[in-house]
């Protein structure tokens, strides 16, 4: 059994707050086992990625692609400084491929739920280590370190509408490899490999509604994925280059 | 709350078995606004979609890839007998796109709990009828219709694993589209859709494992998204090649 809850009465989060304190404070019973799904749009105004769009000079090259795609330059401007590549531009939609390795729309940079108007959220500069920060923020406080993991609505290639996925992970397994395992018949299972840090960020997204403010999801029954240490995050969820067919 | 609850107790489905009588019989305790996520590869089985390797004769395309991506060239000849198109085939993986329009690996043909050695299993021919049957089949046999997500395994562009997404579909709304509706904060929202039945169908992968013999899950806390009529099914969940990007 799987269940999915979300946590209640998380206040609106700003730039320098304590989340695991806001989060310990939520009362919730968590336990060692459990996996905390949280919207990755807290953790990064917690930590300041937030950028005022009033203070961005947009370039020339932001001001030309803007035009041709109908967005905000400025909008575009700071798209551009979050992507180490530009992996799809086409009818009004900018696929990124984000400094972390991510290849999403406009390198995650969103304006809605920001807090502020004229003002766009960014992914955490390091989403692995904000899950493990915040792993070890609530083993302090509350004796337990249930895993974490920091999600986002992502597109997919191929098919319509988005599903939350994994963007930094700490002590969950991020893929469960059972490659040279066997199936239910006894015979090797030569290519599964299951995202179960991506399935849980989906699971976890089922529990809420976008406008309802539960940015914070407790997961219990995966028990057998969580781990004491930390572990790879979800940069083993990324494929390099290299190894991508459609990059 | 979302739960995801493996239903215990499926006998070995053969072809021609009448899979709602088979769950009717489980005596699940299951209500309308339940969503059940099958894997599709008892639906095939039921269907007889099991393809006899030893009566497959290769063509020549077959063979040249098979001898490029170190395969089994009769497998080779019936992935291409499902595919409508390659989309890349590489490092020993081949990206089809099947005649329903998705685009997976090997076009879902699998080798793996086949049943019986020297077999494939196919996908469903119609996955969204396949759905729709077995709805209107558990209607008739306990009063009550759950909405039914037939499930397999994709990997994905960019992303290493497999999550379990939705090839078929009834009575659950399969893109829940928030375009034109407001964040938290009343700014309307411009590119979201949560791609509900794939996100259902990864809940529910997270509440088995690839050898315990649960292929059906009953997932509860998604009345909202249950609907009396069937609905558009996984096909909305297509992009077409004039939609998407990547092809």
């Amino acid at each position: 059994l799987i269940a999915a809850n979300p946590l209640r009465g998380l206040p609106e989060v700003r730039d320098g707050d304590d989340l695991a304190a806001l989060i310990a404070a939520l009362d919730a019973e968590l336990r060692d086992g459990d996996v905390l799904a949280v919207a990755h749009k807290v953790i990064s105004k917690a930590e300041g990625r937030v950028v005022d769009l009033g203070a961005v000079s947009p370039t020339r090259q932001a001001i030309e692609l803007a035009r041709e795609h109908d967005k905000d330059p400025r909008v575009v401007q700071v798209v551009l400084d979050e992507s180490a590549a530009i992996v799809r531009a086409q009818r009004g939609v900018i696929i990124c491929r984000t400094h972390h390795g991510f290849v999403c729309a406009n390198a995650g940079v969103d304006a809605s739920n920001a807090g502020r108007a004229d003002h766009v959220v960014l992914l955490p500069r390091d989403p692995d280590a904000s899950a493990r920060a915040l792993r070890a923020g609530l083993r302090v406080r509350l004796g337990v370190a249930p895993a974490v993991v920091v999600t986002d609505s992502f597109g997919r290639a191929w098919r319509h509408g988005q599903c939350e996925v994994a963007v930094g992970v700490a002590g969950l397994t991020p893929v469960d490899d059972w490659r040279g395992r066997h199936d239910s018949e006894g015979r090797e299972l030569h290519a599964t490999a299951i995202a179960v840090a991506d399935e849980a960020a989906a699971a976890a997204d089922l529990a809420r509604t976008k406008d309802s403010r539960e940015p914070v999801i407790a997961l219990r029954g995966l028990e057998r994925h969580v781990t004491p240490d930390d572990g790879p995050g979800a940069a083993a969820l990324l494929r390099t280059p290299a190894e991508d067919l459609f990059l």
